[in-house]
């Protein structure tokens, strides 16, 4: 068995935004030597989330759009007294930090619209994604 | 360390609908000759998820009601200029497409009301679950 | 290839609660003599998940208020003339049981802010929390 660390880093631009990962992703996996088994893509931050969707400029859009209008900023949390950011906590925790995609034949395995990608929900700031590959 | 791949194909008949494929999963875990390891189920769909709850009937419509009271079709997308079903990508970009089940002793480990699905957002459609098995 | 099966026993005191399990699961890694891999958590509930955020109280109380107001208790589910808790299968489903989090250097990878949680949805009860660690 063979376990290969690498990370991806990233400077986002606005305070809620998908920024795609996936050729990064799949380069970690290619270079890993790992034929087949399983790739973790984790965020270590508690206001960012990884998700696996199509990279349409719209859609990417409407995801946005999305997370603002089912986690709005400012309503009465708790955690705002303290940093003013509960909101992007809360979609954080609910949609979660940690993708797992299978590996098969040295590369990711990917429908043909899927992508994937870093959501940053308290930007812009400096993120680390951990890509952990694991396989034989 | 082994690791095997399977698919699970199926075809749904609505536009929401809750699959149930535990039998199938089941099955092929246990035809991996995998004792210990994980169970890695993987929609390779951008308006499929995955999801391991209860199978009770009204369970059921309940999760596709509330799928379509939260993610409702056509509330001025900007996918849907493109393709007619936002609503689907969203919540599947939210809900997601990968789902680890340990698997010990030649099983998966499931609690006693935990069944696992197939979440169709945007049927009817022909889907393809891959199914990983990876461990010793 | 080396897979270490334990489990977190804990009884829940409220109806919707977070529980943090860090240390626990740390100490199941610490222990586990596997230096590189990942580490599985379970719960083999359907009325719990399992999220990864900041352990701060205020952020707690706002988790447990937005999962109330979401995922609100006797809106007229079908779940409910069975069993009183279909609110809790909801949020337990769109949130879901399963989190894989990568082990480096024989310790779990967790950013500065990030806990691990168990969040009890149909409290209080005992529960029980299957932690996997599979890796070399």
């Amino acid at each position: 068995m063979k376990v290969v660390f690498d990370e991806i880093r990233l400077n986002t631009e606005k305070r809620k935004e998908l920024v795609e990962i996936t050729k990064q992703v799949a380069g970690i996996v290619a270079g890993s030597n790992i034929t087949n088994g399983i790739c973790v893509v984790y965020a270590t931050h508690t206001t960012t989330a990884v998700v696996v969707n199509e990279n349409e400029q719209g859609l990417k859009e409407d995801i946005v759009r999305k997370i603002e209008e089912d986690f709005p900023r400012g309503s009465g949390w708790q955690h705002d007294k303290i940093d003013d950011n509960a909101d992007a906590h809360l979609a954080g925790a609910f949609i979660g930090p940690s993708m797992i995609i299978p590996v098969k034949g040295s590369a990711l395995v990917l429908g043909t619209w899927q992508s994937i990608f870093t959501l940053e929900l308290d930007g812009p700031r400096s993120r680390r994604i951990l890509v952990e590959v694991l396989g034989e």
